[in-house]
């Protein structure tokens, strides 16, 4: 693992790091703030943030001013990227939705996207390894959350890891990927046509067929562009009132899908996960 | 006044907007936090934040956290572009410190430069006035701050034009720019090669020469690479000693000179305004 820099914010560090990973076969980078303490001998709990369609791990860093409220409550906040880089894989680079910028969080079984495109498994599992090893975290306490197509990989990756992650919360997420544009073209992209596969990659199909999580924290601003066509909390909601599965939905009025929208919340966000873990 | 975009955040309303300036001779743009409260009817205290080298009035809007602190204390924040757009002057667009990026808030003397670059007319007159009438603003409290080149752009406004600034504040200001080769560079291209012409927009020299403001606080990061070469607070901190100025001018041991440090202390400087206004 390479330091690409650290700053000093808010008493405590943020860095972007940079390592070769085996779940993607390139070299991924990720940005991580530690707040203040006594370096490796005090231990936090964790959450990782993953960010929507288009980003690197460097709009949530500089955007969401987390580090003010992870300084204050004594989190590392973690922010991977949102897909493998340096591939020019055919058509790769053509769209904002599929492709470089857009893994969702899903492990590609159609070719070639299969041979890189394992974010899933890269977020759940290499990457909180690579954090135990080279930072302080208490490895017990790991919440997860994310915007957009990162509010659907944190709610995949909760409901599909349940044991690693102790809180779940999101803004904004492509809450039923299955029945929208955006993940319909990604999840038949990464995993091919036959739709029963892509239930696994859906988190409200995820609930209907008996994933379980403590609890679920979702802030959808009421005037973001994407909410009806592309969001579908209504779905998630649905799933979670038919099944149990105990959700806070919070339609937040005249909000919309940009980091405005998440620098309002995110210091409730990282409170219910501090609380949770 | 247009408005290029209004986004609701932290409760209030964070916008960027675009007029035709007669200072300038350009189209300017610049960006308004309103903060919470039942529109025109309650007015608030402004602080305007002058950017640095290189930045437009993005960089501030999107990275500093401001609009959260600027929310609880009821403060307007506006953020103008630090030069004119759209021109094409000989050897503007070649360098990061002189020409478009880098207006260093003079008022230029300096043909071709003179009928364009006059932001200190644009920051200290044409925009309050503008704000005045578009924003719930009370502009008999207005501070000014800023960082870096706008460190040295606010130092100068508020020295130059205390009765229309009652407080203001500096990140890592340029604060003896007719001393530091950015300064000079900057100084001789706008008014010419004459060092005397230059001490009117010296925060030093101006407080040398009897200009005096209430209290200037100041946050300096003790690793910043431009401290000793560029920034120069010791000049400031004799000048003031020298003078009897009233000087709060804290070195932050870590920080350096990027948004991070920005982010870390906007909430305290925020705060100093809106006790001082």
């Amino acid at each position: 693992m390479q330091i690409a820099w650290e700053k000093k914010c808010f008493g405590g560090v943020q860095g972007v790091y940079r390592h070769a990973s085996s779940a993607t076969g390139t070299e991924m980078q990720f940005s991580v703030f530690v707040p203040p303490g006594p370096g490796m001998s005090t231990r936090h709990p964790v959450v990782t943030f993953l960010s929507g369609l288009t980003c690197t791990e460097e709009n949530f860093t500089l955007k969401a001013g987390a580090q003010r409220w992870a300084a204050e409550l004594g989190l590392v906040v973690v922010a991977p990227d949102t897909s493998p880089r340096g591939l020019d894989l055919p058509g790769e680079h053509e769209a904002s939705d599929f492709g470089s910028g857009a893994g969702f969080y899903v492990d590609a079984t159609r070719a070639p996207w299969s041979a890189h495109y394992r974010m899933f498994t890269y977020v759940t599992e290499e990457l909180p390894a690579l954090i135990a090893d080279a930072f302080p975290v208490e490895t017990e306490r790991w919440g997860i959350m994310g915007h957009s197509m990162g509010g659907h990989g944190a709610l995949v990756a909760a409901l599909r890891r349940p044991e690693r992650f102790g809180s779940v919360s999101a803004f904004a997420p492509i809450a039923n990927p299955s029945d929208v544009p955006w993940g319909r073209k990604a999840l038949s992209g990464y995993l091919g046509d036959d739709p029963e596969t892509w239930r696994a990659w859906d988190a409200s199909r995820l609930i209907e067929d008996g994933a379980r999580v403590p609890h679920i924290l979702v802030d959808q601003g009421t005037d973001d562009p994407f909410l009806a066509e592309q969001l579908r909390p209504d779905a998630l909601r649905a799933a979670c009132d038919g099944t149990g599965q105990p959700l806070e939905l919070r339609m937040q009025p005249g909000y919309d899908h940009s980091y405005f929208t998440i620098a309002t919340f995110i210091g409730a966000h990282l409170s219910y996960h501090a609380a949770r873990l």
